[in-house]
C-alpha cells in the first residue's frame, strides 16, 4: 500500500455528540465534582490527558474541555435551562477506540441523569 | 413564559464539524504557527478564551483545544496522513454566534488549504 492509499484509508475516529436535559442541578452546576468523575473515567479507560480546562461560571454552569492523546472531550452545562451538551471524539490512531467513545458518552448521560437526549454519532 | 418553556426554547448553538485533507505540511505540523492564527482570529471576532491546550507531537501533528466563554474549538492534525479534523461549537448564550462559527470554519479550511472537505453543521 503506498502513502496515498494509506492516507485515503485513514479514518480519524468516532465523534459522539449529545444534547440533553437534566434536572440534576448538583451535577450540572459543580465543575469540581465533574472533574473527579472525569478523572476516574479516564483512569479506568487508560486514556491519557495532554491538558484540560475546567471553568466554573459564577452561580451557573461549567465548561470542561479535556485534551487527550486520542483527541478530546468537551462538556458545557446550563443548569438555569436544565441543559447539557457534550461531545466525545476519540481517534483510532493508537487502536480502535469507538467502544470507549460510546462508553464515555453512556457514563456522562448517566452522570447527568439525562432526559430528552439527542445523540449523534459521526464516523469521521 | 415559564421556566420549563424557556428551557425547551433554549437551543445551545451551532456546531460546525469538518474533516479534510491537506497537502500543506507546514500548516498541519506547526502548533505554534497555528496558535498565532487562532489568537488573531479570536481577537478579530472578539471571542474570549477561558483556557487552551496546544500539544505538539514530536515529528508529527498537533492537537489544539481552545475553551471559550462561548463553548470551544478543537483541531487535530495528522500530517503523516494529510488529514485534519476540527470542530467549532459556539453557544448562543450571549447572542447568536452561528455566523461566527461558520466564519471560523471557513478561515480554518483556508488556513489548511483544505481539499476533500467533509463538513457537517449541527444545530444543537
Amino acid at each position: 500500500m503506498n502513502a496515498l492509499q494509506t492516507a485515503q484509508k485513514y479514518t480519524p475516529g468516532l465523534h459522539v455528540i449529545c444534547d440533553l436535559s437534566s434536572h440534576n442541578t448538583g451535577a450540572t452546576s459543580d465543575a469540581q465534582l465533574f472533574q473527579q468523575k472525569m478523572n476516574e473515567l479516564l483512569f479506568r479507560l487508560q486514556l491519557q490527558k495532554l491538558g484540560e480546562v475546567y471553568h466554573q461560571f459564577e452561580n451557573a454552569g461549567f465548561t470542561a474541555v479535556v485534551c487527550l492523546t486520542d483527541s478530546h472531550i468537551s462538556v458545557h452545562t446550563w443548569p438555569e435551562f436544565g441543559k447539557v451538551t457534550f461531545d466525545v471524539f476519540l481517534s483510532n490512531f493508537r487502536g480502535v477506540n469507538d467502544t470507549k467513545a460510546q462508553l464515555i458518552a453512556d457514563e456522562l448521560l448517566n452522570y447527568f441523569e439525562a432526559v430528552e437526549v439527542s445523540r449523534t454519532e459521526l464516523k469521521r
